[in-house]
This record gives C-alpha cells, sequence and structure tokens, in this order.
C-alpha cells in the first residue's frame, strides 16, 4: 500500500477541461521528491502528458516505484480530447470512471485515501448523473448513501454544516435534531479516529443573531438545537453551544473547539474561507474509505492560463495522509 | 466645537453596571495627550470618579479645557448607585437622558459626533422604555425613525447587514428589494460624504449558497437582490453582484469593494468578528449626526474586573473623528 514509509493515495481526473490536469501536475511536482505522500490518477494519459512526465502504470507497486520520475496514471480514456475551459459531457463516463476506480482501490485496500479534483455538476447531470453531487455518489458507490457528512478543514479551523447544498430558506425548514446528532456522531468519531484527537469538543452553533438571545430573535436554539447537544452530551461527547454565529469563529473562540457544527452552508463557508482562502480541504466524514478534495470548484474561466493554485489540493493530499496514518491505513 | 485642531465629541455613559465606565476611563487615558479627539461623558460624576480623575464640567469649551488632566463629564446624576454586573432597571432614566444629551448637544453642533458606551435592552425594556435598540432610538430622537441604516466597520472590511436583529426565518420573509435598495443608497451617499470615498463600491451579497448557483438553491438572488442592483446601477452606483456569500470576504475580494450589503445579520458580522474581533466599531447611517459605537454588548460578566478591552471604543471614537472631519463638522 505504500512505498516504504510513503502513503499511496489515488487522486481522480475530475473536469479534464477544468484546473484539474495543470494543479494535478503541480502537486506532482511539490510531492515527488521527499517523504510526503505519493499518488497514482486514474485518468488518460494524453490528457495529463500536457502537464508533466506520465507513466501508465498497471498496479501500485509500479505507481510507488514511477512517481519520483514521472506522473503515475491508471488509463481512463477520455472520448474526446478536453479543451480548457470548455466542458464536454460526452467525457462524462471518464470523469465518473476515474471516481469509481479510485473507490474500487480504497476499498480493494490498494491506496490508503483518495482525493477527488474538482468535477462539474452540470456537465455530469448533463449526461445523466443521477447524484445531486459528488460526495452522495460517492456514499452509493461505498453502500453507504446518507451516512456521508461534510467537513471543511484548514490548519485553523474545522467546520460541518448539517445542511449543505440547499437554499437557505429549505436549510431552515430541513434543520432537525436528528440531523444534529447524526452529524455529531459522525464528526465525533472522524475526529477521534482519522485526526488522532481522544476527546473531541463539539461547538455548535446557533442558527439565529445572537443564538436568539433566549427566544427574542427565533426559537430554534430551544426547539431544534439544545435537544441535539443534550443528546450528544448524553453520548458522553464534550459538546457546548449554542453559540452566538458572529463571535464563535474568532481566534480565542476557535481555540476551544476542534470542530464546528453549523446550522447551515455559509455559516461555516464563510469563516472558513474568510480565514484561508486557499488552504480549505473538504473531507467526507462517514464513509469506510479516506477521502478528501481541494475546496473549489473546476474553475473553468482560468482553465489552461497556468495560473491555478495547487494550494488546497496539496493540502487535500497531505491531509488525506494524515488521516490515513491515524486510521492506520497507510 | 474643537479645541484647536482636536475634535470634540460626546461618549455616552452606557449601562453604568457593564464595562463601559472602565473603558471610558481607558479610552480617556489613551486619548488625553496627543492630537486625537477629545470627549465629554453626559454621565454620572462619581460612577466615572472610581475610574479615572474627573471634572465636572457646564460647557464644551470647559471640557476642552479640562480633557488633557481630568475626564470631563456633564453631570447626569444615577438614581441608585451602580454595581458592576449587576444591572439596574431603577437607573434606566439616567442612561437614555445620556443619549438625549449627546443627541441635543451633536443637533446644537457643540459637538462633532456622538460615541455611544453599550445598552442593555433587557435593562431599559424592564424601565418601559419602548424602542427595539440604541439605533432606532437614536433615529426617533433626531426625527429619521425607519431612515437609519447599521454598518460595521473595521480597517480591513465595511458591511451593512439588510436584515439585523430578527430570526433568520424572518429575515427571509422580510427581506425586500426596496430594503436593499434603500440601504445601499443610504451606504453610499454616507461613504461619500464621512468616508471621503467619491465613487463607492458596493458589493451585494447573495442570500443563498452560492448565491443560488442559477437558481437551482433558492431564487432570491433573480426575484429580490438583482433588481435592487439593477436599480442601484439605474441611480449611477457602482454596485456588484449577487456574489456568493462564502467567497466575497476573503482578502482579494474585499479590495474589489468598499462596502459589502448582506442580506443577514451573520453574514455581515461573522466575516467581520472573524477578521478583527476587538476593533469592529458600530457605524448608524442615515442619520444628521454622526454616531459610532463599539462593536461589543455590556459584558456585565466581566465588568468592574479590569480586564474589559477599549479597543473597539478607543476605534469608535478615532472613526467618529475621522467621519466628522470628512463631513466638515469638525
Amino acid at each position: 500500500m505504500t512505498d516504504g514509509r510513503r502513503t499511496m493515495l489515488a487522486l481522480t481526473m475530475g473536469d479534464p477541461a477544468g484546473i484539474g490536469p495543470e494543479i494535478t501536475a503541480a502537486a506532482w511536482r511539490a510531492l515527488r521528491a521527499g517523504d510526503g505522500p505519493v499518488f497514482v490518477v486514474p485518468g488518460d494519459v494524453a490528457l495529463l502528458s500536457a502537464h508533466a512526465p506520465v507513466r501508465a502504470v498497471a498496479d501500485m507497486a509500479e505507481a510507488a516505484l514511477v512517481f519520483p520520475d514521472a506522473l503515475p496514471v491508471l488509463p481512463v480514456d477520455l472520448v474526446r480530447p478536453a479543451r480548457p475551459g470548455q466542458p464536454d459531457s460526452a467525457n462524462a463516463p471518464a470523469i465518473t470512471g476515474s471516481i469509481e476506480r479510485a473507490v474500487r482501490l480504497a476499498q480493494a485496500g490498494q491506496i490508503a485515501a483518495m482525493v477527488t479534483n474538482p468535477i462539474s455538476k452540470l456537465v455530469l447531470k448533463q449526461a445523466g448523473f443521477p447524484h445531486p453531487g459528488h460526495t452522495e455518489y460517492l456514499a452509493e458507490l461505498c453502500g453507504v448513501a446518507g451516512q456521508e457528512v461534510m467537513m471543511l478543514a484548514c490548519p485553523e479551523l474545522r467546520v460541518v454544516p448539517v445542511t449543505v447544498h440547499v437554499s437557505l430558506r429549505r436549510a431552515l425548514d430541513s434543520l432537525t435534531t436528528a440531523e444534529i446528532i447524526r452529524c455529531g456522531r459522525t464528526a465525533a468519531a472522524a475526529l477521534r479516529r482519522d485526526f488522532a484527537i481522544a476527546s473531541p469538543r463539539l461547538a455548535v452553533a446557533g442558527l439565529n443573531p445572537h443564538a436568539g438571545e433566549g427566544g427574542v430573535m427565533g426559537d430554534e436554539e430551544q426547539t431544534i438545537i439544545g435537544p441535539a447537544i443534550a443528546a450528544l452530551q448524553a453520548d458522553g461527547f464534550d459538546v457546548t453551544g449554542p453559540w452566538p454565529p458572529d463571535t464563535m469563529f474568532t481566534p480565542p473562540a476557535r481555540a476551544r473547539y476542534d470542530v464546528a457544527l453549523c446550522m447551515y452552508h455559509d455559516q461555516a463557508l464563510i469563516p472558513l474561507k474568510t480565514i484561508d482562502m486557499a488552504g480549505g480541504v473538504n473531507v467526507t466524514l462517514g464513509l469506510p474509505i479516506v477521502r478528501t478534495s481541494p475546496d473549489h470548484g473546476t474553475a473553468f474561466d482560468i482553465a489552461g492560463q497556468g495560473v491555478a493554485d495547487p494550494s488546497s489540493l496539496l493540502a487535500a493530499l497531505r491531509l488525506a495522509d494524515d488521516m490515513a496514518r491515524n486510521r492506520g491505513a497507510a
């Protein structure tokens, strides 16, 4: 699974018309030497050859040997050559094929963790892809649909949005005590297993300004969030809240917890991206395998120009390595 | 109005059981020398004497002369002595009296601007105070009820929440095109007059994750926010948006606008407090007078312990000075 002490990961191709190929090459250049993780890309050999020296490989042993000299690729062929910035639904099978290949390698224990390059929901949807997004597709491939939990992490902050890619109104309508409890339990288990935090501290955000200020500005803190906190505490977890959302992301506040459970997408993502716009990593919890991804999209608008920043992808590769080692999978 | 080149401000007493008295004394010590603003406190002489040398004064000329040596106070007597951390509704008349005195001084042109120490809505409400908060009370005293707009400012960011102290659900229900336009116009006018920005750049936030992603996650960007942006642009203002909320507060994004119009309290306050937890200043726009305040509450829990941080109050005093000078009122 590893090349001596180096962890073997799979990095998916992502949308071939986005910035995936160039940041993949940049990540390979950053990691080829040293003792960081190594990776194999299930993807199109010609596509990646435009950005780095590439070697088609047949297995992980070969990939590990090749990595210091060339980007190892497990061939998954595109139907049509990719043009940067011009996504093509005809290539959807290769995009999803790359993801499925990485999942199967992880399930077979041939890689320690998988990292995904950005995909476009729209491109895949046009080709009949039935899943709301990457994460749900991975959960289904792993046989754990509905158990996935999204976490965003940077060195200064970890956040878990309990509701995610829905309108703010729908987030309010769909927020439940049960969902907060599920996300809290999954986050706590992951922090123990994958982040080596023996007694994770969970901070639960309120929903309303000032966390409702005793019911004056909304009562979800009493009716929905409070009971979830009580249930998680009854489980034995170290849980506090509901905290006023605006003051819980300051440096001294952040020092008091290991993860913030947030009630909606932007309550989690605004502080994370404001603190660390380039280094955030998306982590899917609740899967049997380790999966991380950069915290940005396909960036079709700048693809192929050589200006894409590989920081978030590199952070995702390094975090996947750390998580796999903590889990004992590396 | 000024002592030579120094601007004369009024600083209200705030709740006498909160941290107001001690941060007022700390601000006086920081400003007594130098060429920054000077201020007079409409407040209780005995209360303030516990924290700094105090001189009861009768007018602004005397206050200016006294300031380098003692904190000048315009006597507004408490009914009962204040005990730190133990608010007392019996003192509500002095708390509101201090505010009214400062407003009248500003209206008469005897001070260039007013700064308010924190008050407790609960304490005043128990005494029959009919206003939702400080800001609304000031608007009514100035005869412009309903025209007030709240802005929060720190050196790196200015934000205007279009909906403020209501539940998140109520914020969704009450968000209107007209209110966004009103806030945008008031913010643009204030940036020109009080912040010396000739062509203010307004960035309008979306409401939903990814600003709705073309209607997939909510349509308020099309139905409510877009029309407001179009109307403000038709007014001739430099307005952009609706922006995805999570990426609009990063350093490069912030460099592209002078104020962010935000759709709800925490969309504005989370980034501001995450960036600058101690130095944020609350500015009330839409009043005929300049009014700022520190961006924190009474902090009854730490009052009287000598640990309160005067940074935000000092920033509020300095910003009031700047605004008054830009306006030509100093």
